[in-house]
């Protein structure tokens, strides 16, 4: 993003705003400020152009972030207007064309010619239109995804590759989040702490309950390459594997916004999330010898105005549920000092709230991660009026399966992360159980995303993906069979070469003509 | 075992069969074989005892072997004369006293007292006796199996550290086997091969048709150890992971009884297990870098006679399917000569059959393969009439799930390894499909034991294999609703923690007594 390389282009001639950083830089700090700044250094933001944004707020990211969001919500909001007119259209003669031609410059695409040319039989099927309409918004946001980057976080980037160095500066060989599936959350990664996503493995599971197999297994991945290709860095080096889960609480609605699978219990949701934490660090520990471990890190969320809190891990890994840094209220303690003054405070408020001696290296993570959420405070002030409108959820659609790098968007998507329905089965009945309240309700069907994504230099695994496609499909449709029957649930059925770096392919979907088979 | 420690109690004063083997080292052979001879000899065999046995045959070994096969098959085929003598005291006054005596001296345990308590009103649940049964004897040969070590091929036996040295010398650190699921392989190892099952990675698949991703995860496990605690040895040895694939065939019945997954084509199987183990070759060369390769290995077996076919891969790994060496043609060329000279004639058509320039440590291990299956060849010669009687299925139960190292006996268990039934649903069908004909067709119920083997040293691993059995459980109930409602399916769950090397620990049954609510 040009934005992000405002920090080298200013050490050529700088900016005003970019000037009040780099004096920063000069100032009389305490060494561990100098150090934490220093390491921002390479991705330096811009300061606020919004005069009431807060020093460390980067306002003009938050505005390419903003016009990223609403040109991809607009592509699933300006369905139903534009359906409407469709629908009015529909007994005119040259209905099909005009339809056509409407979609065509309103959305971009076409209508699907077998489903319009029944509309002078009876009425148009509405409702598949809308449901192939969620289809093709998706795909046209992840083919740009895929192909342009638009939130500059692919490794390419140098938003990651500078991000990268930071983290390896933290002592981390790799980053390890897990949020809650929620869609409230989707936005995490990017927009709520602005981490590049390419620079963090995301795993989404309900409750951010993740699965201390699987995520073992990663471990291993992980660290089997350092050993045998120094990737991402050497395993001599005495870095670490930092595993994070980010719960979820609403300061609005606390009692009924919070996180369903912990019943919108704000510490529940906590001990819950560091239990899982816990139990991943022991069972490393118990599963290999020569020290091995990891680290951990407790955050939570509040889902109306982005704000995160931070339960600061000592130097032995001691973590306090009740003890937490809160990025609104350092936002509030802070937004009239100087940028300097104001990381100062935050790292001071990030020992305070630490259970023993705390380690510098952590203290700069977080310090990162505290200053990346002030700006998303402000986007959150600036563009959706301090709290989010739509409080709970308001998913576009569901997804099902292995993958969606693709998926950063609040509330686009209720992710349901899972290889079989019989096992994720919990998950998705909660989807279908909330697009039962935003879609069906308004007589529109609820449509589903299913992908696994494979590693194409491995022999058919395009095969046994494009398989894996078709089983989920055959599970959801004997799941939910009254749904299907009547037209309320849609499926659109896609694969991704996640060695290619390619945009998904579609292979297959409820809405596809029925093909007569001879007799 | 002690007849496995002959060849060390023979150095202090040789019988007279271990004399003739020890002579063997002595005589003037070439370097090869006096190489492959001295690889075996730790665990030297005694020489035949019958005197139609061929002079490579471990008569003793074979007794041994047949006395457990003997012991744990009678104990399911005496459940239907019993169940038949329960059967006609139905009506007596003492019937519970009788039929619980009678299966105490009989079979070594209880029948269920809440089952026997209904005779008298109506005729007795015999069908469910005889599930009760079947699910017993597994847990008394489980349980005997953990506990004894039976065919002593425990990773702390004498035969399994000799083998796992002799591994090493043929450059091998692991060695993973993927036979049929056929229950007519499940002998492959212990038996057909005699390989100690701790010093393999066994995963039976339908039609030896193994998940390429999830070997390519269990390479990068052992890898890993390798670097990090140097087990089974240091990734700095030159050592291979060897993955073989056992095909196989029927030379009774070819066209009927050879593998059902590859309709019973031989050269089917062979090539798409060929292909399969290339592939696995393919992915671990894509996916890593730094020479990352694997060794593979092509045998067929004749699943009436058990002797072996192995297809010699060459030195660059090249294999011909349509050129292999046959353990049968072999027996028959050298059952007249020595054993020295026996051995050299395998060595020769090792070499004769292999597509390009051989690999001596591959030689060798072959040698050692064909030399153990001669034995078997003998075993079903001595006690099998020199072919199966039941050339078909003719399992005991199915075993569904992660887990059953105890499973060494033919045609004792029906595996279908699987994690979730959505997966795993053409393998089961299957197995119901063979117990139809098996067992439905005697009016007797179809028996599934679910074992899911976990790591205790993983918190709460427990509770996520209890948690998987119980899934499986109510997918299988879903699944086969009708054979359920009528009786003729049961379930015993079972899980092991694989950490303690314990038996398993039975969590429910189908045929547990139904507790009443209170209302």
């Amino acid at each position: 993003m040009a934005y992000r390389n405002l920090a080298k282009k200013s050490r050529r001639g700088p900016t005003a705003p970019m000037k009040r950083f780099i004096d920063l830089e000069t100032k009389n700090l305490n060494s561990e400020v100098i150090k934490t700044t220093n390491s921002f250094s390479d991705e330096i933001k811009t300061i606020s152009s919004f005069s009431t944004d807060h020093p460390l707020t980067n306002s003009q990211e938050n505005q390419k972030l903003n016009q990223y969001e609403n040109k991809v919500k607009g592509r699933f909001d300006n369905i139903v207007p534009l359906l409407k007119r469709v629908s009015s259209l529909q007994n005119d003669l040259n209905f099909v064309e005009r339809a056509q031609n409407l979609c065509r410059s309103e959305l971009g695409y076409e209508l699907p010619l077998h489903i319009l040319e029944k509309a002078w039989v009876g009425s148009i099927d509405i409702s598949a239109l809308f449901a192939w309409c969620v289809f093709q918004s998706h795909q046209l946001t992840s083919n740009e995804f895929f192909n342009s980057d638009p939130i500059e976080g692919s490794e390419n980037s140098q938003y990651a590759k500078s991000f990268q160095s930071f983290l390896y500066q933290c002592g981390f060989h790799l980053l390890d989040i897990t949020p809650c599936a929620d869609g409230r959350l989707a936005h995490a990664i990017s927009y709520a702490l602005r981490i590049p996503f390419s620079s963090v493995r995301r795993r989404s599971h309900a409750g951010a309950l993740f699965d201390i197999e699987k995520t073992v297994n990663r471990w291993i991945k992980t660290e089997h390459s350092r050993y045998r290709e120094s990737t991402p860095n050497s395993a001599t080096e005495p870095t670490r594997y930092l595993k994070s889960v980010i719960y979820h609480f609403s300061s609005v609605d606390p009692t009924h916004q919070g996180c369903a699978a912990h019943g919108s219990n704000d510490e529940l949701a906590a001990s819950e999330g560091l239990q899982r934490l816990l139990d991943f660090r022991e069972a490393v520990e118990n599963s290999f010898c020569c020290g091995a471990s990891v680290d951990l890190l407790l955050i939570g969320i509040d889902t109306d105005t982005d704000a995160i809190r931070v339960h600061t891990p000592s130097k032995t890994n001691e973590v306090d549920l009740k003890s937490w840094v809160c990025a609104n209220e350092i936002y509030k303690e802070t937004q009239f000092l100087k940028a300097e003054e104001a990381l100062q405070k935050i790292q001071e408020n990030i020992k305070r709230v630490c259970p023993g001696e705390t380690d510098p290296n952590m203290v700069m993570f977080i310090t990162r991660l505290i200053s990346n959420n002030i700006s998303q405070i402000d986007y959150v002030k600036n563009f959706h009026s301090g709290s989010y409108q739509d409080a709970g959820h308001a998913e576009r659609f569901i997804g099902v399966g292995i993958g969606f790098k693709e998926v950063h968007l609040r509330n686009l998507t209720y992710f349901a992360h899972l290889e079989t329905v019989e096992q994720g089965a919990p998950d998705l009945d909660v989807g279908v159980k909330i697009f039962t309240g935003l879609n069906i309700s308004r007589s529109l069907p609820i449509p589903i995303v299913i992908r696994f994504d494979y590693s194409g230099s491995v022999p058919h695994a395009r095969n046994r993906a494009l398989s894996d496609c078709h089983r989920i499909n055959e599970a959801i449709k004997s799941r939910y069979r009254d749904l299907i029957d009547n037209g309320s649930l849609h499926t659109f059925l896609t694969i991704r070469d996640r060695d290619k770096k390619a945009p998904a392919e579609v292979v297959g979907s409820s809405l596809d003509p029925v093909t007569q088979e001879a007799h």
